[in-house]
C-alpha cells in the first residue's frame, strides 16, 4: 500500500544533511559549552555558529538569540517573559483569538497572576484587523502577540501592518513565527517585532529545540532559573546535538525558502483545487490567497473529523484535524470557532501539511482515496441523514 | 598527546547503544505522538516504552514522570510548579545552601512573588542535618527541597531521614537527584520523596532530555503552557528521539549501576588518595565517605583555579572547578562558601568527574601531571609567598 505523509505540521523527518550535521556532536565533540577546555571550545563554536544561522534566518543579531527547547517554551518565554518584566508599567495584554495554545494558555496563566487579557476576534478567513489590536491596547497594555501565521488554517497576518498600527504606543509586539518560519522569507526589523519565537522541527530541524529572539535592550525576565548560560537568560545545559541541527536548519531554509514555497504551493494548490471538486460540500478554512506553501484545510460537512483521519490511515494517508497538540482534547478548534465557522462544521476538519517528500503522486492519491471515505462517512452521519431530507441543498448551516 | 577528559559532571559522550536507539526516530519513525495515525502511534509507544524505563530507574510508575527538556526545567517546574500549586496553603519554602541553581534561583524567583524562603546550613562535609530541615518548617511551609547528592562536591545526603523527619508536617519534600541518579540505587518510595529531577545527560543519555517524578495525587503547575501533552502537566511537542535516548539510559542504567558504582569508586579513591600525597596543602572538599562515585573534588591551596585548568588542559586533560553552569559567572562557588572554606581557599577548586570511558591510564597521568602544575602556579602566587614567609606552616587559612 502507498504511504502518503501529509501531516508535516504535526512532525516531518529531520533533513539527511542536518542528522549529518548532529551526529558528531553525540559521541565525539560532547563538550559542554560552558566548559574551560578544549572539548567544551568545540560545543561552544558549535552554538554559537548555530546561533549565526538561526539569526540569519530571521534578520536578527546573533546575540539577540534564545536557545530554547522548542515553540511552545519560546512562546511561554515571551509571553510570561516580557509581561513580568514590564509589570511595573501595566498589567494588560492583548493577544489574536487565533494563536497557539503556548501564546493562549501562557496569557491565561498570566490572567491568574493580576494581568488582564483583551483577545482580538477575527474575520472568517482568520484575518486579524491591524486597527483592532491598536483599539485593544490601553495605557496599561505592556504586551502584544499575534502569531504571523497560523498552521491550522494556514491564514498569514498582516505583522507588519500591526507592528506600525502599534507604533508610538509603547506596546512590546511578540510574533509566533512557528508555523511561518521556513516556508515565508522573514525579517523582524521589517516585520517590526520585539520578539519572535520559531521551532527547530517546523524547519525539518530536530524536535526539542527552539529559539526566541528578543530584541537587543529588550528586557525578559527568565523561565528556567539556574544557571549563566544564554546570557543568563536560560538556563540549563544547552542540546548542543539539538542547538546544531537547528542551525543547519536555517541555514539551509535560507537558501531554499523562495523553491520550498513555490513546491509545496503547487502542491497545496492541486489539492484546494481538486478537493471541493470531487467531493460536495467541502470548504476550504482560513485565507483563500493569504496563506501558508505548506497548508490545505478544509471543513467536510456532515461528518466527523476523527473517523475520515482514521479511514485516511487504513489508506495509508497520515493527516491531521487541525494542531497536534490539541488532538487529544477532543474539543472543537478555537481556531474554527474564532472564524465563525459552526461547531457541526468544524468538527469535520482536516488539515493536509506539505512537507520536504511530498510529491504529486501523494496529492494525487489523496483525491483519489478521500472521497469515497467522505461518502462512506456520510452515509452514517445523522446530520447527512436530516440535510438530504431538507432537500439537498447546501444550507448555510 | 593523551587526552583525558574527567569533566563528565559537565557532559560525557552519549552510549553507543543509546545513539542507536535514538536514530530510527529522526527519518524514519519521525511521527508526533499526539498524532491519530500510524505514525504518530509509533512515536507514542516509543515515548511510552521510554516512561517506564525512567520509572523504573526510581521505582515510580509511569504516569508518575514528566518528560522535560532537562534537570534544569525539572527542578524549575517542581519547585515553581509545586509551590503555586499549593500557593493558597501557605508561602514558605525550605532548601539547601548547596542545592544547584536551578534549584535556587527558582526559589529566588518565588520569594520576589511573595514566598518566603529558609536556606539550611550543611557542615564542613556540605552534609545537611535532617534536625535542622525539620526545625525551618513553622506552617506556613509548603515545599522543601534537598538534594541528593551534590555534584560539585559529592556529598550525598540522608535523604530518607529528612524524608522521615518531615513526616507528619505536610510539606511537599522534593530532592534533585541529577548528579546522583545513574551511580546510585534510588527508589522514590523507599527514599520518601514527593517529586524527584532527573536529568538524561548524567546518565549518559543525550542532553536536552530529563524527567521530574512527581508523586500520584500531588499537585503541581505546569511551568510551561500550551497543548495537551504529559498528561496535561507539559506543554510541548514531544522529543522523541531524546526521550527515547533518556530511556534506554535509563534502561542501561537499570542493570549497571552496581558495577558502574565500583568502577568509578575504585578511580575516584586513586585521586583522592594520591592527589594529597603529591601535592601539599590540598583538601578533598565534600564528606569523605559518603560522596558520589564518581567525584573526586578538591580545593588546592595558595593557587587559582581556572589557571590550573588551562595548564590541565594543555597537557590534554578536562576538568573543572565545579559547576558547568556556574563556570563562566567567576564568582566563588556558593557549595564550597557554605562548607566554610575560605573564598581564598576555594579559588583553587578542582573537580575530576569520572565517565564511562575513563580508565586507570588516565588517572595516572592526572596524577603525573598535575603536581608540577600546581608547583608552576604557586610560583606565581602571591598568596603562597605570603605563605612561607610566615613559616610554611599549614594554616586553617
Amino acid at each position: 500500500m502507498r504511504r502518503v505523509y501529509l501531516d508535516n505540521y504535526a512532525a516531518c523527518p529531520v533533513l539527511q544533511e542536518v542528522l549529518e550535521a548532529m551526529m558528531p556532536f553525540y559521541r565525539e565533540n560532547f563538550g559542554n559549552p560552558s566548559s574551560l577546555h578544549s572539548w567544551g571550545d568545540k560545543a561552544r563554536e558549535a552554538v554559537e555558529n548555530a546561533r549565526e544561522n538561526v539569526a540569519a534566518l530571521i534578520g536578527a543579531s546573533p546575540e539577540e538569540i534564545i536557545f530554547t527547547s522548542g515553540g511552545t517554551e519560546s512562546n511561554n518565554m515571551a509571553i510570561k517573559g516580557i509581561a513580568r518584566a514590564l509589570r511595573k508599567k501595566g498589567n494588560h495584554i492583548v493577544i489574536s483569538a487565533i494563536e497557539h495554545f503556548s501564546v493562549m494558555h501562557a496569557a491565561r496563566t498570566l490572567e491568574k497572576e493580576g494581568f488582564e487579557l483583551t483577545i482580538v476576534g477575527v474575520d472568517n478567513n482568520g484575518l486579524v484587523d491591524p486597527s483592532k489590536v491598536r483599539e485593544a491596547v490601553n495605557e496599561k497594555t505592556v504586551l502584544a502577540s499575534v502569531m504571523t501565521a497560523n498552521g491550522e488554517i494556514g491564514t498569514i497576518q498582516p505583522i507588519r501592518e500591526i507592528a506600525m498600527a502599534l507604533k508610538g504606543s509603547g506596546v512590546v509586539f511578540h510574533t509566533d513565527a512557528v508555523a511561518a518560519a521556513g516556508t515565508m522569507r522573514l525579517d523582524v526589523n521589517d516585520l517590526g517585532v520585539s520578539a519572535l519565537s520559531i521551532a527547530s522541527d517546523m524547519l525539518f530541524g530536530p524536535k526539542g529545540v527552539g529559539a526566541l529572539y528578543v530584541k537587543k535592550g529588550q528586557r525578559i525576565m527568565p523561565l528556567l532559573d539556574g544557571g549563566v548560560q544564554e546570557g543568563g537568560r536560560r538556563a540549563g545545559t544547552e542540546n548542543v546535538p539539538g542547538i546544531v541541527g537547528m542551525g543547519k536548519a536555517c541555514e539551509i531554509a535560507v537558501s531554499e525558502i523562495e523553491s520550498r514555497a513555490e513546491n509545496f504551493s503547487s502542491l497545496r494548490d492541486k489539492l484546494i483545487k481538486e478537493i471541493p471538486k470531487a467531493i460536495p460540500h467541502v470548504r476550504l478554512t482560513g485565507h483563500p490567497t493569504m496563506r501558508l506553501p505548506w497548508n490545505a484545510s478544509f471543513a467536510v460537512e456532515f461528518i466527523e473529523g476523527e473517523s475520515m483521519l482514521l479511514l485516511l490511515d487504513q489508506e495509508g494517508i497520515a493527516a491531521s484535524s487541525g494542531s497536534a497538540c490539541t488532538s487529544r482534547a477532543l474539543k472543537v478548534s478555537h481556531v474554527l470557532d474564532a472564524c465563525n465557522i459552526p461547531a457541526e462544521i468544524a468538527q469535520g476538519s482536516i488539515l493536509f501539511s506539505i512537507g520536504h517528500e511530498t510529491n504529486e503522486g501523494d496529492i494525487d492519491y489523496v483525491i483519489e482515496k478521500l472521497p469515497p471515505i467522505v461518502e462512506r462517512l456520510r452515509k452514517m452521519s445523522p446530520l447527512y441523514d436530516k440535510f438530504l431530507k431538507g432537500g439537498g441543498q447546501n444550507s448555510d448551516l
